[in-house]
């Protein structure tokens, strides 16, 4: 089974850092394909950058010649997964509801850590669209950038920590979602200082996909993911559809 | 005051009366531009497309080299606003949102007919993300596509007037929102067959765009709709910013 | 288009000032009458007031025998919308949902600043009905009294700006509705203090009164806000009806 | 134990029978005093008529001019009963939430029958801000107005009859609130027809009441319910508090 | 009338307790039966305890051998409640539930005092699936076990109260109600040191089983509480229903 | 990896085909241990019912005296999952969560189909605790007894597609979840029909329970699902812990 996971920025050392982390998930058999899109900010840290990251997975999806059974969009509190979903038949699995989906297996209630504080709005809302919010304590910010996690790891590791030990203690979670890139520790150091299952978003979402696969389950097509109506497209990488 | 009217798709006689619709519902003094977007699929259908669109609005307003004073996203249930805030200091005001909230001065509760069946999740969606959704009795669908409210407007207005009809006798909706362009006869024969007030989202969106500059009101900045913060963007339309 | 602004108690020095409010806010050609109830509190700070001034702006309302196109309830939290809308045709505008629709274009989150504790859970109460606590952040007492916003305007404006700056920092509130009656110099102290936009009910309320007005849209009348059925009313101010 | 009992409207025999029905509910030794309102409507359907009443309750709560240890505003779905709490200590109950309170431990779901399609959104709107709609299936209308429930006692029956079949049929009630006044029959007929549980307003609000009273709980004095603050009230009936 | 008050827990001296303080709330001509499930945790503080209890209530009550008119479940947060409504026509309250439903007479939002931490989310959950969660604050912890009631009842004693006290201060709690066992002097000290109402779940329930007896109602069977299916039960203590 | 799947009743043949199901649907490598309680009843359509299954599959669980890696409820709507969580530190999963958390990535909207409508609010309550009942269209009743689906296959698969034709045209879900035991033939057949993805919830919680366990994750013990207290417990099944 061959499954895409495509980053939402530019920044082709993330690609390769969550291809690594999506691969350590995966069954034996499993062929993970990381992609960058061509175009796009090199990090998504708005809604201006996440808008432009929807229609550059898209695009990297697209252009994507070879046969796959899955697709994970990795970015968190992104737009863009319903793009995909009209697109393809196979499953597409965005890691902010994959992450939040595994933590409510685990606790009563989970909480979110991401990055700056201006992406919290964004990882709401895509839980309360996903109707996943209702067990969800809590979203909070480390204050540091997405590109501050590769720069600065022992600063990014220690606000990370500080705020999923705060989630536990005042918000009453019981589960961490990480919901920033992968650093190797991360998951380890959270889990030691707070003592709650750490939920990693790509890896959560590699099981999901490869899951969903295994059943024979497809995205349905009857009505919200019905593909696009033949119609024309101007202009735009995504013209050739 | 110069308020730009955008499309959400690329058909230029759609843009056309889009803006004459909104000059109408303008006060005097207020001068309409009506943008169409560079690229983009023809009518916006489904999320695909959506997603484009919110692109294309934001690369025509950027594009766009005069001064003005606010923006309104001219389609229902589009993706894309969120962003357009991020980039500009000026309000911006989404014909869905502005048309239930306009709608929630004048009854109990209120319905959308809007175009085809695919499309009602998302109005849906935007109108739970926007907070607006509690007096919403119901979003209902004419089964007519975008372009055959102008290529078949006489079948379309039946089956809209139809939906409209069902939503006050079955949904109990007291007021009626036209999620679909503009007809200048649709108001009236939807309001005549109904008895309720019907509105027109440009028109609702104009009068509310101008209030906030009058008022002197422009989008917060502190922390979801902050500006963009300065870094790479790679081979986008978008690049210039 | 002349428009009836009306105080909820019987402080004519408070009437006056919301005129003044009122008239600022007013597009030119629109004239603004602020009446004062013959009876009721001198200020309205809870539930058995509020009553008396649904009531007491019924009466006013109803005896004044000039032509009028749109009607504003100036009380933030009161009782009584609901029954002008039954009484007239014309719309009726409410300053606490105005205020809150208004705040929703402009931030993800908004924040109420009122004046006694007492009163916020009657405006709690009045965003859930009117469906617009969604995106409400907090609603806030001051501490201040109705009548102490005009013998110590100094210190109310100090109570009032530290809440607002509260419900910035830790509710996340991105627009700030002022829950009390207008200083001058309050908006702008507030708007400095917190970085935020800051909206005024009463202005807010002016303006869409006169969109709803230039668009022609009226109160349904098919449900929830039917004329009263003629019937006898006994030993009442409003006989008359 | 003495308890007040406050007809809404006028109509001194609908006064009469909602006394008796109160009784016959009430243990031995409660003594029920049935009030009627000098002023408002005949009968309430609607908020003007409902606002009257809530003036029209506590005027005659206050008048009364001998002790009592409880108030039952019998009313469905009216608006004043905060009002009550402000200006008394002791409990007071509303018919509508005593009879959603009490069906609550019967069943899953319960709906209310009441007379006209108007009073329906009062009523849900009542039982929303009371928190007591979660399990509210439904909200039906018979079409009977209020003084037909007198005049044209047979088809009442049959109309309210054929709504509560239907909440259980289609609605999925398992229990029904009568949101009108009491025909003794009523209640039978509805049980006999449905085969569910049928709870009377008045009669549930009635051992609530006493419930209250024995276990020495009065309404909590520090925040919503507080007295009203001392002030000048002008002109009007209840200025002699 | 004679009603079962069943404790969940094992603890005889619980029992005796529970029923003292059940008498104290009946009504004269009220026999309150308190009874001891035969197997089970000697206290309930958890999920797997209270499905225990659940089943030991059950076959408490089935084994009682002589008439009865109510049942009341002296547990707070606890599993089981539908159970007995299924197995029985008369009334079955929980205390949790008439707790919550006796406190939204009394004030705006209430709030729990409970004993561990642990129990918070069981009394939540208990409270979200009853409807009754609307106006609930907040449940507080007041860090002492079941069984520390009895041993250490002056700790207990502060400690509640100051959970008590914090919920009226910081949660805008206007009533509390005791999600703990009835110590004398608790609700005493509780409403002298925060001045709001404070209800005992026992003797609420018992108020409401008295008042749903004399009204004549049962639990509805329509559906589901309707009574178990016939079928083969195997080797359990029930066995013999 | 070995996963206990274990049936909520006692039925023999039930299990064993539970088993099948769950060993088709498990990864090369799993071991499916198929449990049958030591009590309760032939098969489980309520509460009552229920809470005996969830103490019988405690007991079966406990007594299960080889390792194991996950446990798996297998009972649609059933009581009893959080306590399993409080006793074992190995993931637990329900298949009604699996199935509804599973169909949440193929669809905007899932409705469950299940035996009898005495079921359906068991199921509606277990979904709406478990934070999954936003996405969830309706919970739709075949009418078929759980044993019927043995007896009657063919009736069975007729009454179930049906239901499920009805949810996907009338309440709009895009996706099928199987609240019943499975039949080889009913998959396919409901998918045939009604042309959207189908999930059973056996297959979905076996790759859930795979998931969690590749993943390392654990159920979290800071709090809801801490281990029970060190306590007495008396004479029961589960004493000897």
């Amino acid at each position: 089974m061959r499954i895409l996971v495509v980053n939402v920025n530019t920044t082709e050392t993330m690609t390769h850092g969550i291809g690594v982390q999506a691969q350590k998930a995966a069954a034996p058999g499993t062929e993970i394909v990381a992609l960058t899109p061509r175009f796009g900010a090199e990090s998504v840290e708005g809604n201006f950058e996440s808008y432009l990251a929807a229609v550059g997975v898209m695009d990297a999806v697209m252009r994507y010649d070879q046969p796959f059974d899955a697709v994970i969009q990795a970015g968190y509190g992104e737009h863009g997964r319903e793009g995909l979903q009209e697109l393809l038949e196979v499953p597409v699995v965005d890691i902010t509801e994959a992450a939040a989906s595994t933590a409510m297996f685990l606790g009563h209630k989970y909480s979110v850590v991401t990055t700056l504080d201006r992406a919290v709005p964004l990882i709401e809302d895509r839980l309360k669209l996903a109707g996943l919010d209702a067990r969800c304590a809590s979203v909070r910010a480390s204050g540091m950038a997405v590109l501050e996690l590769e720069t600065q790891p022992e600063r990014a590791v220690e606000a990370i920590v500080e705020q999923a030990a705060a989630a536990v203690t005042n918000d009453h979670a019981e589960v961490i979602c990480l919901g920033c890139g992968g650093m190797a520790e991360l998951e380890q150091k959270v889990r030691e200082r707070t003592g709650v299952p750490v939920v990693d978003g790509v890896a959560a979402a590699v099981t999901i996909a490869e899951s969903l696969v295994r059943l024979g389950l497809k995205t349905s097509k009857v009505r919200t993911y019905a593909p696009p109506r033949p119609k024309r497209i101007t202009g735009f990488p995504l013209t050739g559809l």
